[in-house]
């Protein structure tokens, strides 16, 4: 390359760097990137200024304006806060510019401009971070609008405004103050809504406001616009590294070197009286999906008033008959806008003295079905391709869709039940949600952190209490609608919300609320139950059950995971130990069965004692008569699995665990000798010492096996295949109870296609034992039924020995399937009981380690170990079937690496089929050879 | 290569096969086998077959014979023990060339040949397998040999013997009910010797023992030579699969498939009166390893009476008085056979009326210390090289001499204590051994099992004892000499022995000994403590202690492990926890210490309770109180340690326990808190109820913090470097006592290289955060000091994840540990504790895996991880310094795998450092690249 070529990509030399762009100069910023690099503009002038620019270029009515860029913010932040050279100077020609366009000058005693200060990051933060509105108005401007609007109300009101969040946002005081003046004033007047209050009611709500500015600050509220204008600028670059921007960046791993741009704009008013208005839309409904504009607007209003939802709005479907035209020209806009963003858009509009204006439009946030149908349709509508829809999706918001739901009946059994439907207010986020009532965000946190299903209930929510959201079950606020930051909050974090139940009254400070009811007012206090269904808005007081959602009836996604299946390469299977489970896995599309664990059907109440007689035996003979017992019931259970499954795959793993699991625990038992010693003691009756004696002996047997099979580490001890060898009848009764079981449904005609798999596998002399039972029981099996069972023998892959060896082992092993739990505690060392409550949460939280291994795949480590016995396992047997059966087969992150190391396929819970069938083909659509 | 050209290693085309060589015929089995293959030749032969055809071709009288193969014998017992077609053919014409040379014809009326019949496989394994003497006598020859030799009373001690052995070995009769007839000859004239009776008595035997043969075997002693020389070879070939030869090959390592050969030579006679006998002879001092001759011998005998033990005998430098002529003959043909085989060798010799036969030689069994003598001694005359002296030496006998050893002053303590010296007899394997007294092997190996140290105490010992001899600390018989069984047996798997204690009468039935003492008898039943010295012939009642020898004085040892030190690559490090283990690991040749293990300091008596209020401490600020007590010991300890090494690097690894190892087991302190309830309420002042109080006050505590740090699987939990995340403090305060020590003990003259070492890594942000706080307390010491310390930072691995991300670690680790204990444990998934006990061993007998992989280093995985470790550590940091620490460090088969990754060094105890300078050596000679 030679050196006149200039590297579009190199930082700008600080000399000529370009800080600031107007909003019609998208094609100055393009320039400057890559041809087409639409992320790169939304890179440097944040989501919402990108959009701006775009909306200027489309020819949108968007109230004139600048971008200063993230570059600039980063570099503000780099340099101790200071601005980097030229910003300002570049700030202020860009201002000149828009006094050029509107003929308005900032400052000016006669038509003076004023402007609005907003962050705009590359990805959406809603309210997490700051803005200020009216820079511009000072005691000197102020009047010169009431001469200009002859409004004293209008232009008093905004100037509190601007003097209030001036100094809430760039200052740091307190909001609570400012309202309490508005308050005293309203009360001082008989009073119920701002909107009633008169201009000079403004004027000395004005002239408070500065005082208690000068009161909180030690000085005067700023005259000059100009350092209005760059003291808020400066506000906007801070927040980014604010605590709730901080919080909501680690909660939704948006990286935190991105910086944010300030938008700064022309302000239109909507409170300028009557024909004038503000609201929030968008395109199509954020909770279904459906082609439907949706939104709410209030009439002489700022867009503060809209979105912080303290006072209730109208539907947007409303401004038809209001404002005919109006509407029609904001519906052609909002087609425009889908048209040109391929997406569902989020937009705010204006409109001062009946004219339109455009504030800033996003894609929008949606609830998770509303994502799927949105997805669905816009493929539908040739507005996106299929590939694109799939990617539109995220796993998550299928996951979500899955969420728990009450049924009708379940309410009906709630009023039975005496847990009475106390309020319908606004469906704000679907789901059923059933938890304990907190009515603050650190109580929240605290108390989920102790495993207490919460529901948070607010007066309204803020961002400060984010962190409480994310902890809660659901969410409950007494104001506010779809689109207050509760709503929206909540609709993004698949969190059930039910928002304005007006009929609440919530006294945070008392941590109780009062609901009035038909038959007089309820009280819930702080713990005391509550459910919430955020599809219809119901709250109920008490604990009403949950009811699985039904999948079948989810047209889009139905619709959404079969275009998936037609893309993913991994096959996508179910951990399944009972017939009901496998039947569900069916109905969310499993292809078979990665994972029975035997051992669950050993737990089972009418079973443990025969298990445990099994475990206690003290010859063969006694430990094979109760294997016996236990052999008709084994081989049921697996005729249920083999019907469920009509002909697909089923993988029965040999018993795992260590032996005590099925006795009682030692220190229980050395409790209860110690209960029967004291119950000896103080004995009435030779009857009574009898029995308990007899007790005594019973116990002592068992505390004397348990003790024996006690082990300091048992999770490294005698189980899985080291089981099968030590007590080979064992292995041999459940050999034999698939290989019937097997037999039997094919003779009732159904196909059955059992594959054995040897749990915790480290040496290729383990197989060989195993497979020397299996073959001995199939050879037995086959004599005695009459017929041969066409079976499958494997291994799991869950010690990196197993994994190391694969190669030899893939000479014994058929198929090898992935116990990436296990794998992950012995790759890594650790013990996940252990450790989650211990360590490896502050780990993830201090930053020495990326992630949480038993969450996402560890593809340095774990993922290594799986690819090298993938390789080896074919190179030796070709057609070796790979699966993975631990917890990472229904995390998406972990699918993706399972794509990429090529598996044949994953097998996950059957709730997370759905989920593993989207992300499996997201992970295919994805990968680079795609 | 053509088709004419014949193929050497092929199997012998059946119809031409060659089953059976003359002695005499070496050449033509050489013409068999690829030029100079000697192992060759052992292998078809037997090591005992092979070498009496080289004495023959040497020209050594050796009496005529013929030997059938061990091709034959394989061929017999892959055939369901039929002879292979020809075999037989050949063994009858081979009879014919010896009865050629002889001038004897077996089974002749006249002058009949006599045979013996010996086993002999490629290894020696004495006594294992069975021989037949005096095969070719029946009632016919009987008479004529009788008349030839004139000597009835040998002939028929002779026939006798034949029907003895034959009832014995080739039938399967029990050796007793013989010998009670002997007994009962004896008494009945009132005699005491075998050799009293006279020639009528021994007819009178021979027929008895002929009517116990019909009575055990249905069928009379067959009469038919050839019969006889025929069931000898079956019961020879059959002997190969005998309990006792399965077991010692077991023992030993030796592949059963081997085969035996079948070594049929003429029989001299040594107990043909005056001028005849017999012995065994070393050509060195099998104990010391002195070039002297060393052996036995009885006049008028036969063979077995002297390697049975059962009669005293001379020692061979008595031969030179007695016959000076034959031992000179023997002194000459001793020399030759030296210089032939380059090593010692143990011989076997029959005098016939004055004439010497050589019946055998091979190299002779030793002690440890003659082992090093003597390839020492054979390398300074020239016999072998350098590198085939340290080849002659296996790592086992440096380690036994390095066994404990009484000192003089112990045994005054003894005497002082009361343990006293009872007996003083045959010093037949040297060594200390202290254990408790058992009288069968079974027994011995039982107990041995459940981890009791035995001592086997038997009249004498057997083949069928040997598996309680291996079990067994010592051996201890009343009879036999430094040729025993036992003592040969003993010596061979380093066993310390005392053998010949005629004062001790044991009743093996009742499990009891007395032993005639100076004062009187002393009893010593089952499970008595005793004590004996091997290398003295010592026996004492009671347990005395054991003193470590003194690695200085053995000269031998010195020069053998200087060579090594020529020879190997890897460095020998030692694992060494106080300033004394570092010397004694400096004065066996330690050039480092590889792993110095913090936590020991903290357990020791006096520090444990600054541990444990380190641990309860319940704020920062008291942790860092009890921290700042520590501080100062751990600092004396390291001075110690760097001074001890003078400047060798030391490695010392920051605190690796789980906490609660350092406070009182959960299970104790329920006990406590059990037992104190009681105290209370039986209490009888209220000065003992409040003491009572405040000590359930601060069990509750303790029970507390050990509940709270209780893990379902310590192993995989908080210890290594997670403790030192999340108590950065503890860390701080042990790099910091490091520092300072490096930095006084420099101050004072002498070098400290001081090497920090972080374990349990399995991230590289474990190792960052570490980093950190090293150097940040390293900045901290410099500026406290005034002067820097050169340390190097570094990490164990010993977790499958650290060795595969390797390649990360080695950015900020200087240095890599294998810490093999725990890196096989977590790639087996394997609890050493909980396993070895409850499976492992069972997973060895059972050959379900190869070999225990805590005793020797898995290749497969253990190795792979190790291998890919290094690999990738070294790609990343070229002079990555990498050791093991680990057991491993000290097993010879494990260093050899070292040597083979490319380790710099290894590390082990210091008692086996010797060990492990030898093992590198002969790993070095051994790798294909030397």
């Amino acid at each position: 390359m030679s050196d006149s070529v200039k590297d579009s990509t190199a930082a700008p030399d600080a000399a000529d760097a370009v800080w600031v762009y107007g909003f019609d100069q998208l094609d100055q910023v393009e320039a400057t990137l890559p041809p087409g690099d639409w992320e790169g503009v939304r890179g440097l002038l944040g989501g919402k200024g990108a959009n701006l620019f775009e909306m200027t270029r489309l020819g949108v009515p968007v109230p004139p304006g600048f971008t200063v860029t993230t570059a600039a913010c980063n570099a503000y932040l780099d340099h101790d806060r200071n601005f980097p050279d030229g910003m300002w100077d570049q700030e202020l020609a860009a201002l000149e510019r828009v006094e050029t366009v509107t003929g308005k000058v900032f400052g000016d005693p006669h038509k003076p401009l004023l402007v609005s200060c907003r962050s705009g990051s590359k990805f959406s933060m809603p309210g997490m971070m700051d803005t200020v509105l009216n820079i511009g108005l000072n005691d000197t401007t102020a009047e010169a609008m009431v001469k200009d609007t002859g409004d004293e109300r209008f232009v008093f009101d905004a100037y509190r405004r601007l003097v209030q969040m001036f100094g809430c946002v760039v200052m740091g005081i307190d909001d609570e103050p400012f309202e309490e003046v508005i308050a005293e004033e309203k009360e001082a007047r008989g009073l119920k809504l701002d909107v009633e209050l008169d201009a000079a009611a403004w004027r000395r709500v004005t002239e408070r406001f500065k005082g208690l500015y000068r009161a909180f600050t030690g000085s005067d509220f700023p005259q000059d616009p100009l350092k209005q204008l760059e003291l808020a600028t400066r506000a906007v670059f801070n927040s980014w590294f604010g605590k709730r921007a901080v919080d909501y960046r680690n909660a939704t791993g948006i990286r935190h070197d991105l910086g944010t741009a300030v938008n700064i704009q022309t302000v239109v008013f909507g409170n300028m009286g009557v024909g004038s208005g503000t609201g929030v839309a968008f395109t199509r409904n954020p909770n279904t999906g459906e082609k439907v504009l949706y939104g709410d607007y209030l009439m002489n209003a700022q867009g503060e008033d809209v979105v912080a939802g303290i006072r209730n709005t109208e539907p947007i479907s409303q401004l038809k008959s209001e404002m005919p035209q109006v509407y029609q020209e904001f519906v052609d806009i909002c087609d425009r806008l889908e048209a040109r963003f391929s997406d569902m858009q989020d937009v705010e509009f204006t409109i001062e003295r009946g004219k339109l204006w455009m504030l800033q439009t996003r894609n929008g946030k949606r609830t998770a079905r509303a994502a799927i149908q949105i997805a669905v349709d816009l493929a539908g509508e040739g507005l996106i391709d299929q590939r694109e829809a799939l990617l539109r999706v995220t796993p998550d918001q299928v996951d979500q869709l899955l969420h728990p739901q009450f049924t009708e009946a379940t309410r009906k059994d709630a009023v039975v039940a005496g847990k009475r439907l106390v309020e319908k207010a606004v469906n704000a986020s679907p789901g059923a949600a059933v938890g304990r009532a907190v009515f603050d965000a650190d109580t929240a946190e605290k108390w989920a952190a102790n495993g207490e299903a919460v529901i948070m209930v607010r007066p309204e929510t803020k961002p400060d209490d984010v962190h409480g959201m994310i902890a809660s079950k659901g969410i409950l606020t007494s104001r506010g609608g779809a689109t207050s930051h509760a709503a929206v909050v909540a609709r993004q974090f698949g969190t059930p919300a039910v928002c304005g139940a007006e009929t609440l009254k919530i006294d945070v400070e008392r941590k109780a609320m009062s609901i009035a009811t038909s038959e007089g007012p309820v009280y819930v206090r702080e713990g005391d139950w509550i459910s919430l269904d955020g599809a219809t808005g119901e709250v109920f007081l008490g604990q009403l059950p949950t009811h699985e959602p039904d999948v079948a009836k989810e047209e889009a996604l139905a619709t959404l995971l079969g275009w998936a299946d037609q893309h993913r390469k991994l096959g996508v299977w179910a951990n399944a130990d009972y017939p009901a489970d496998a039947k569900r896995a069916r109905t969310f599309g499993a292809e078979g069965i990665g994972l029975c664990r035997t051992e669950h059907m050993f737990f089972e109440e009418a079973r443990l004692p025969l298990v445990q007689s099994m475990i206690m035996a003290d010859t063969e003979e006694r430990r094979a008569a109760a294997l016996d017992f236990l052999l008709p019931l084994q081989r049921s259970d697996f005729e249920g699995l083999f019907e469920a499954m009509e002909g697909r795959p089923v993988i029965i793993r040999l018993l795992d665990p260590p032996l005590h699991e099925f006795l009682p625990a030692y220190d229980d038992l050395q409790q209860d000798l110690t209960d029967l010693k004291v119950r000896i003691q103080h004995a009435t009756s030779l009857t009574e010492i009898d029995e308990a004696l007899a007790e005594v002996r019973r116990k002592e047997d068992l505390l004397a096996r348990v003790s024996d099979l006690r082990e300091s580490n048992p999770m490294l001890g005698l189980r899985g295949v080291r089981l099968g060898v030590i007590y080979p009848e064992i292995s041999a009764m459940q050999v034999r109870a698939i290989l019937e079981a097997a037999a039997n449904v094919i003779r009732r005609g159904t196909p059955a296609h059992p594959e054995i798999m040897i749990p915790l596998t480290s040496d290729l002399g383990e197989l060989a034992v195993m497979r020397k039972i299996v073959d001995e029981v199939a050879a037995k099996v086959q004599e005695e039924m009459g017929n041969g069972i066409d079976f499958k023998f494997g291994t799991m892959i869950e010690i990196p020995r197993a994994a190391l060896t694969a190669g030899t082992l893939a000479e014994t092993a058929e198929f090898f399937s992935f116990g990436t739990n296990d794998l992950t505690q012995t790759t890594y060392g650790i013990s996940r009981d252990d450790a989650e409550g211990k360590f490896l949460m502050q780990y993830v939280e201090q930053g020495v380690i990326a992630s949480n291994p038993f969450q996402h795949l560890d593809p340095d480590g774990v993922g290594q170990l799986v690819r090298h016995a993938v390789e080896h396992g074919r190179k030796t047997r070709p057609d070796l079937h790979v699966g993975i059966c631990g917890e990472h087969g229904g995390d998406p992150k972990s699918i993706a690496l399972c794509h990429d190391i090529g598996l044949d396929y994953v097998s996950c819970s059957p709730f997370r089929v759905p989920v593993a069938r989207l992300a499996a083909a997201q992970a295919a659509i994805q990968s680079p050879e795609a």
